[in-house]
C-alpha cells in the first residue's frame, strides 16, 4: 500500500513547493520495517491525515517528499522502505541506501526497541560516513524502559528516544536535526516565494550615518540578489524618492520592502493594496521561525512591572550611544509597561539554562549567526517555555506596524491578529 | 591682485563642480611669496588662461579652488598666501597653516632656489605631523644647477625638481603626489557625475555560475549605493528582464548600466536614445584613467606580429579554464593581429623596469587594488612611454562596443573617434 501525505497545515505561501529542492534540508529516514518511520515523519510535520500503513509496504524505492517542519521550515523528507531481514544491506539495497545519502543532509535511524539493533544499523551508519547520523529510538509509549537504554554507546551515535504516537521527545529530536543541520544551511528563499517572474519589487535603502561607506547593508544586497533570483527587478530606492518612483511605474510593484526605521513614512507612501513589509521581518522568516517570533511579539502585551526579560544578543558588539538593546528597547518596554522590568543581558554563544525563569526572551537580529543557531536558540526558549520575540519583530509591534508588514505572510498574521481578538 | 582660475580643458561632464568637496583628493601649497606657487598649480592642472601674478598678493587667507589634475582626477587645491620673511610663522599664521594642514591629504611646498630653505620651510614640516609633506623645487629652467642639490637631505622629506614654466618635472611630481595619496582615496562617485536627483537607472546584472552565492559582486553594490547617494532610483534586472523592465516605466531611464558579457544583447534592448555604459567602464574611470584607457585601446590596432605585449594582474588569483588574462585575451589578440605575440605575464604589486620594451600593457581590472596603486602603475607606464589599457576597455573594444558606452563619457569617446578617422 502506498502512503501519501496531505498537509493540514498551511504553509507560509500557496507557492511554497516550487521552492527549488536544492536548497531545502534533505533529512533521509532509514530503519527496520515496521519501526515507525511513517508515523515519526507524521510527528515532525504535524500532519493530522496521513496515512499511516501497519501493513508492509512493497517498493523498495526511496521516495522523495517536500514538506515543512516547524520551525525548521521547508524539508525534503527521503523516506526509505524498511527492510525485514537482520543481516547487512544487500548490494541492491547498498546501492540504493549510498545514492539516498550522497543526497542526504542528515540520517534519522529509527529503531524499534522490540527488534534492537544489529548487523543492519552498524552497516548503514559506517556507509554514512561523513552524513551526521542520528538515531530515534521509537515507541517509547509502548516500552517506556527502552528510553533509558544505552542505544548511545551500542551505536556509537547521539540517539533521541522518542514516541511518535504521543509526541514525547518529538521536540528534543527537532533540536538535534536543527544542531546537525550543515553551517551553511538557509532557508530557502528570502523573497521569492512572495513574487512571480516579472514582478517589480521597490527596496527603499535609507542612506544615513549607520549605513556604511560606499555600500549597502548584506540584508538589502542579498534581498536584491533573491529577488534576481526569481526573475524578477529590483527598484532600490531611498525613503524619499518613494513616491516619485511608484509614480513612474505603469504597474504598481508587488511589493514594497522597506527598512523598519523609515516603514511609517513608507506605510504613508505606499497605496493600501500594495503589499508592504520590512527587510527584519523578512530576516526573521528567512534566519527563525515568523509566528513563534509573532507569539513572542504579544508577549510584550502581558508584561508587568516587575517581571524579568532576558535581552540577548549572538555577538558582542561595540555599543553606541542609544544602543538598541541596553537603551532604546529597555526604555520602550518600561513606557509600554508603565514601571521598572528586571532586564538581563547576555551576549554570545548559548543562552542561560535559567531561561525559564524570564517571562520573555529579546533576541538580537542573528546578523552574525546562521540559521541553525537561531533556530536552536528558538527551541531552547521553546521547551523552556518562555516566549520569544526579536528585535525586528518587536519593534514593528511598538511602532503598530507589525499587522501590516506581516499581511505577505498569512500564518504569522494569524497570530497577531487572534492576538488582538483575545 | 587676485588671482583667478578658469579651466580650459573640457571636464568628463558639466556637473564635475558638485562632486563634494569631501571626496576630493586635498592639496595644499606652501611656500614663500614669488617661490612659483601659481605657476606650479597651473602646470598641474594644464590651465593655459590662469593669470600669474608677479606682484605680490595681499590676502592671507587660503583659498580652495576645486579643479581637476589629470590622471588624479578632481581635487581640491588650497591656496596659501606666501611670507615674505624668512623667520619661523607668526601666531596668526601658524593658526591659518594649522587649519589649512587638518583639512589636507598632502603639502606641497615649494622652493624657490634662488632664496633657499630656512626657519618657514623646517616649522611648517614641523608642524605638518601627520601629513605627507612633498617638497618642490621650482624653477629649474632658470637655476638648472638647483635640480642637483641635496634638498631632500637638508629638509628631511622628499623633493621633486620642476620647471611649472617648461613641464619638466610635472610628470614626476604627480607620480609622487599619487604615491602619498591616502590608501583609501577613491574617485568622487562612480556614475553620480552622469545623474540627475530623480533619475531612473537601470543596471543589468547577469546571474551566472560565476556570481558569488547569494550576494551581488562589489562594484555593483558600490553602484547601486552611488545612485542612491546621489537621490536618483537603481532599477536592478537580469538581461533577460530589461526589455520587461523598460517597458514597465513610464520615462525611459536616464541611463543603463550592464555587466560587459551581456553588452551585446543589452546593447540591442536598450533604445538608441537612452545612453548605455559597462559597469567594466565606470570602474575603469573610477579606478585610473580613462582617457588614458581608451587610448591604450587603440594601440591594439596598432599591435603587429611578433611584438610584446605585457599582462599585468594587480594579484595571483586561482586560474580557472579559459582564463581571462591567460587565454582568452591572448587568443583574441592573435586572431586580432593575425599571428604570434610574445606575451609577458606579471602579478603582484609592482611593474617590471623593463616597461619601454613593450608596445602595450594590459592590466587587470584592479578589482583588488585601489586608485592609488592603479594611478601609480598608469603613471610608471606613461613614463615608459607605453599605452596602458585594462581588460573592461580591451573587451568593450574587442567586441566593437567600447564607442557605444563611452558615449557618457566625452574626453574617452573623443580619443576613439579620432583614432577611426586616422
Amino acid at each position: 500500500m502506498a502512503i501519501s501525505f496531505n498537509s493540514t497545515r498551511e504553509p507560509e505561501t500557496a507557492s511554497l513547493n516550487t521552492t527549488p529542492r536544492g536548497s531545502r534540508l534533505h533529512i533521509a529516514i532509514f530503519g527496520r520495517r515496521n519501526a515507525g518511520k511513517s508515523s515519526l515523519i507524521n510527528a515532525l510535520t504535524n500532519q493530522r491525515i496521513a496515512i499511516v500503513s501497519d501493513v508492509p509496504g512493497t517498493t523498495t524505492d526511496p521516495v522523495y517528499k517536500s514538506m515543512e517542519i516547524l520551525p525548521l521550515g521547508p524539508v525534503v523528507i527521503i523516506d526509505t522502505a524498511g527492510i525485514d531481514d537482520v543481516g547487512e544491506l544487500g548490494s541492491l539495497r547498498v546501492e540504493k541506501a549510498m545514492g539516498v545519502l550522497a543526497k542526504t543532509d542528515i540520517v534519522l535511524l529509527v529503531v524499534d526497541p522490540e527488534k534492537g539493533v544489529g548487523a543492519y544499523e552498524r552497516d548503514l551508519i559506517r556507509r554514512a560516513e561523513g552524513v551526521p547520523v542520528l538515531g530515534v529510538v521509537n515507541k517509547i509509549d509502548r516500552y517506556p524502559d527502552a528510553a533509558n537504554e544505552n542505544w548511545s554507546e551500542r551505536l556509537g551515535i547521539p540517539v533521541v528516544a522518542v514516541s511518535a504516537l504521543t509526541g514525547q521527545g518529538i521536540e528534543k529530536l527537532k533540536q538535534e536535526l536543527i544542531a546537525r543541520a550543515p553551517r551553511d544551511w538557509t532557508a530557502p528563499t528570502i523573497v521569492g516565494d512572495l513574487i512571480s517572474p516579472g514582478d517589480t519589487v521597490v527596496l527603499v535603502v535609507p542612506i544615513d550615518l549607520a549605513a556604511p561607506k560606499g555600500r549597502l547593508i548584506l540584508p538589502q544586497v542579498q534581498t536584491i540578489r533573491d529577488i534576481l533570483d526569481h526573475d524578477a527587478m529590483a527598484l532600490v530606492v531611498k525613503e524619499r524618492e518613494l513616491k516619485k518612483a511608484l509614480a513612474g511605474l505603469k504597474q504598481p510593484p508587488r511589493l514594497v520592502i522597506t527598512d523598519s526605521q523609515a516603514f511609517l513614512k513608507v506605510a504613508a507612501d505606499t497605496p493600501p493594496h500594495v503589499p508592504l513589509t520590512s527587510f527584519s521581518i523578512l530576516f526573521a522568516r528567512y534566519k527563525g521561525d515568523l509566528p513563534a517570533l509573532a507569539a513572542g511579539a504579544l508577549a510584550v502585551d502581558d508584561l508587568k512591572p516587575g517581571d524579568r526579560v532576558l535581552i540577548a544578543e549572538a555577538c558582542t558588539h561595540h555599543r553606541v550611544e542609544d544602543d538598541i538593546g541596553t537603551v532604546k528597547i529597555p526604555r520602550w518596554l518600561r513606557q509600554r509597561v508603565g514601571g521598572a522590568l528586571e532586564f538581563k543581558w547576555v551576549s554570545g554563544m548559548e543562552l542561560p539554562a535559567d531561561l525559564a525563569d524570564y517571562k520573555l526572551v529579546i533576541h538580537c537580529g542573528a546578523c552574525m549567526i546562521n540559521r541553525r543557531e537561531m533556530l536552536h536558540r528558538l527551541m531552547q526558549a521553546r521547551s523552556a517555555g518562555v516566549p520569544v520575540v526579536n528585535y525586528g519583530v518587536l519593534i514593528a509591534h511598538i511602532h503598530g506596524i507589525l499587522k501590516r508588514a506581516l499581511e505577505p505572510f498569512p500564518a504569522a498574521r494569524q497570530i497577531i491578529e487572534e492576538g488582538e481578538g483575545l
